[in-house]
């Protein structure tokens, strides 16, 4: 049970900053769930972390989808009356409808006005929109600007092309001692937003560099991929592997200043879902747990009643909790590098949780053994000697039955995982306790 | 599972109205557990529904007790010293403890007060008393009316009759596609009170009137009988066919203005336990679920451990727990026909649970299926499209494992049981979904 | 089901007084885990009840232990640098830090002071200190004193023996119809503290006093041992009879004016923790029931995962939990008799329940047996006669299908055990009720 070494592990500002990096560097690249900007930001990650790239043609049937047809974007407009260009892509990435078929053509206000988004309530911000499986083109824009078109004839243009290509996705694998694995999966395909999900696609980058080298005992697998058409194009193509996927996190939202959140898994008492929540409870901090519910992100999939995998979500604020979210308004600055550092521990938590949780045996099982000849027990009077976690030793003793893990132990108990774990490694050393066999 | 018709049914305060107007028809008839008045209210019942009316001999042995002697009242009055009648059963059918044993004969008022009942914290209101396994005589009278009595010779006369005859119960059977059966059953003993128990009395006349005709999964039958040795004398004469009974309800005090109420069988979970909870959790109005005990209505016999039926009881104020509860105040207006008609559509929804809750398997198990291109789905942005209740969609195919009722999916999810039902249909409908064989 | 002689047994305040009366017997004796003060102590326990002494010599293997060697203190002072006694033996056994080895030498104050303990926070109470396991001598005294001493040479002389010799403890045992055991275990080595823990001895000798003679279904045995090490010798000597400990409960802190306090065994939900937790509850005096933990007295070992026997511990503060605990000012005024007295009627309470509860079997199972014909019940009207507890039968009756034991029936209910227990016997005496067989 070597667990994570969080000594070699750099601190959260650290940390933190170098992942807000990552997601300025991303930021500008034009995305979608297929094509170049997709391609794009996963070369850059490959140049982090070893990343294996998968590409999966259009018209592929995965499961009860069909990979779409790829596309991609090179230019966008509108000109008013006045040849004014109103909308812009260069501009920002969200002001295209994602997918939009090409156009060029002359309309009157009225007709344009079929193809404009808008958010009335947050009349700066732009909206983020998609028509993945209906044809159809639009533009998005801030409200403000939307009332103040005149009437009159106004010119678009939206040159994308909707070819036959391919889906990609690409996986970063850490090898641990068994092949059991713990899957993260985020999606890498939204347009310039930073908390959705930027902000997961940073931490899964950097949690697969910093887990890299270290002694595991589970493998690792980062999955980054377009959203629902990902996840369900890589379970379709990995069916026959999906027993080893004994834990599993989905990882987006991370980087706003809203408290840790975790969304149980379908089963609700997954292990991963119990250690998340000890991880949470002993931070410190306010935080939330959500129970399952079957919508939201890449959980949507891996939590189907055909797999029925323990995934859990572990975020800060949910998903469509944050008025920003979906829109221009989620950006650099709405994701902040203490806050990406503070989510980097808590999946490392998490993670040595699952490294280290296991059952216990006591091997002096009858009566108390003598933890004072051992110099594990105060010798006089009240209150343990400094250094030896008194209750914790006694806690694990107590229920070191062989039908107790140390997640169970933290649980009944209320102590901190990391005192239950430190303990059990404590009466290891001194021949008191086994993992059983 | 084509459940309750529900377009079929009248509006709640028409059918409310209707069941008000029976109630009054039925209240000036002078009931108790035998006899003619139980007979007569039986035949008036019977001219609505098909009724199958059953005589047991006085004496038969019915589980742990013997059928009584039938009763039989003709007149019954108190005359004071002056000659004036001070009680007379014209006045009120309470007017006589149920079951008195004949008399005619002069006696002090001190004597006479040994068989006189009021209500000192009512004493504008008559009691109701009885005296079925004990002879006695007595009055039951205005605590107002007994003080002012003034001292010297009554001459009383109960005009009754105690002997070999029969007890009366009568049952409505709406046949559905199986033999298995939803039992209702109420008394139908009482004398003049409106809510207890005419109200269920109409309440189950009218439910068996609108159930005829329709397709229904379970038979209904209704049971009218005497309370406690009414459900006793059915339970003996039924107890190699109990098997067919898989819910039940108990239908008493049902038109008053207090909130519905479910006390659950003695199994605290049996289905109809949780469909009953479901039906009032999703009404929107304040409603109360209680504990099983072992007193109260015909709930005592089906629950009692030789049988434990699951048998619930679902009223308005729980009897007993109005001050009204078995005076002369529970009168015509105490019943109101809003509180019926409400009562009338709780119950049939409960049978709808009843009927369409069953098990169901996702036909499309791994990830989720394309809802888009079924028109199930929102083409894009933010919120379903209008007419499509996705929450739902998505929540029954996520845990439509073969392993969860539509109730289950009501109670994880927090939707109503009716929008999970028609997600279901709607996912039937598409052949996403069916039931497990 | 005999149960408790409720009225063989004295009122609380005459138990108590004489509880009390033992208490200030037993207070002035010098005690220790082990020594002459300790078998002082059983000696004058044994003159109240047969009691069977056990010597286990110094040095045998006990478990993961070894008995200690014996220690015995004659005298025990510090002489100022004027000459005066400034700490004296003879003003309080606890003084002297417990199993000190022998002293006598001249040190100056700093050198002096590293071996003297006190409260500050309490600065008039000496508190109580030992070093068993690790040799050591010192003093304790109050803060105020310490203080005050002045810079110079003091004599210190602690007359103490240790030698090879052997631990003492002893049984009180009162033979039942069965060989099943309740076992009540309590330390007997502590000095002059009289709620910790001479009320604890007072309590079982008393408790051990009154049984004898009743007629029970258990055995009892009553444990006086040295606290940790007395438990631990008498669990390895008596490791091939432990099946025979069906209910155990730890025994101290009984006298003070706190609420009565049961800590649950490690099992949790063992029978005497539910007998403990209705007793409490059917009290109508403010309790407190906690959680299982792995400190506290004698039942660290017998909860130990190698033996996991279901002991709980009733006290009334919890141990630790006041600020006189430990110290001298736990003396004969902190400790009260009717506090004692009520002690003394909760445990037997618990017994009562324990002797008493047992599965039962209704014999007319079927509908509910007509109470009235057997006196039973109300004749008529509301509300039940006098004497007959008409709600208890009924739930007896109704849940007594042979898998629920009466202390199933008082949890559910909601009822007293002594309610739920009388009508037991009432239904037996009249052939509607026995225990499963």
């Amino acid at each position: 049970m070597a667990g994570i070494d969080f000594q070699a592990l750099p601190a959260a500002d650290d940390v933190g900053r170098d992942m807000h990096e990552l997601v300025r560097e991303l930021f500008p690249i034009c995305r979608s769930i297929t094509g170049n900007g997709l391609r794009r930001t996963l070369e850059l990650i490959g140049e982090r972390v070893p990343l294996e790239i998968s590409e999966v043609p259009s018209g592929t049937q995965v499961l009860d989808w069909t990979v779409p047809q790829e596309w991609n974007l090179d230019d966008a407009w509108i000109e008013g009356p006045d040849g004014e260009r109103v909308v812009d892509l260069r501009d920002s990435n969200l002001h295209v409808l994602g997918y939009s078929v090409p156009v060029r053509e002359r309309l009157p206000l009225t007709a344009l006005k079929e193809h404009l988004f808008s958010l009335p309530e947050h009349p700066d911000w732009i909206p983020f929109r998609n028509s993945y499986y209906s044809p159809n083109w639009g533009f998005c824009l801030q409200h403000r600007r939307l009332v103040t078109l005149p009437e009159g004839e106004y010119e678009v243009c939206i040159d994308s092309t909707l070819e036959d290509g391919s889906l990609t996705y690409g996986e970063a694998f850490v090898r641990g001692e068994t092949e059991d694995e713990v899957l993260v999966s985020g999606y890498a395909d939204h347009p310039s937003m930073a908390n959705d999900n930027l902000s997961g696609v940073a931490l899964m980058t950097t949690l697969a560099q910093h887990l890299a080298g270290m002694r595991l005992r589970y493998s690792y697998r980062f999955l980054f991929s377009p959203g629902t058409i990902g996840p369900i194009t890589w379970l379709a193509r990995n069916e026959e592997r999906l027993g080893r996927v004994k834990h599993g996190l989905v990882c987006l939202c991370v980087g706003d200043s809203g408290p840790l959140t975790y969304k149980k898994s379908r089963r609700s008492d997954a292990e991963v879902d119990r250690a998340a929540r000890l991880v949470l409870r002993d931070s410190g901090e306010p935080f939330e747990v959500h129970e399952w519910e079957p919508w939201g992100g890449d959980e949507r999939q891996f939590n189907s009643p055909g797999f029925d995998l323990p995934v859990g979500t572990l975020t800060r604020s949910a998903p469509g909790s944050f008025p920003e979210y979906h829109t221009s308004a989620d950006d650099l600055d709405f994701v902040r590098p203490e806050a990406l550092g503070a989510s980097f521990h808590a999946y490392m938590s998490v993670f040595d949780v699952l490294e280290t949780n296991a059952t216990y045996v006591n091997l002096s099982p009858k009566g108390e053994p003598q933890l004072g000849r051992r110099g594990l027990y105060r010798s006089m009077g009240a209150g343990p000697d400094a250094g030896v976690d008194e209750f914790a030793l006694l806690w694990v003793l107590n229920l070191a039955d062989g039908e107790h893990t140390l997640v169970d132990m933290a649980e009944r108990s209320g102590l901190r995982y990391a005192q239950v774990r430190d303990a059990a490694r404590t009466l290891e050393a001194h021949a008191l306790l086994e993992v059983r066999a």
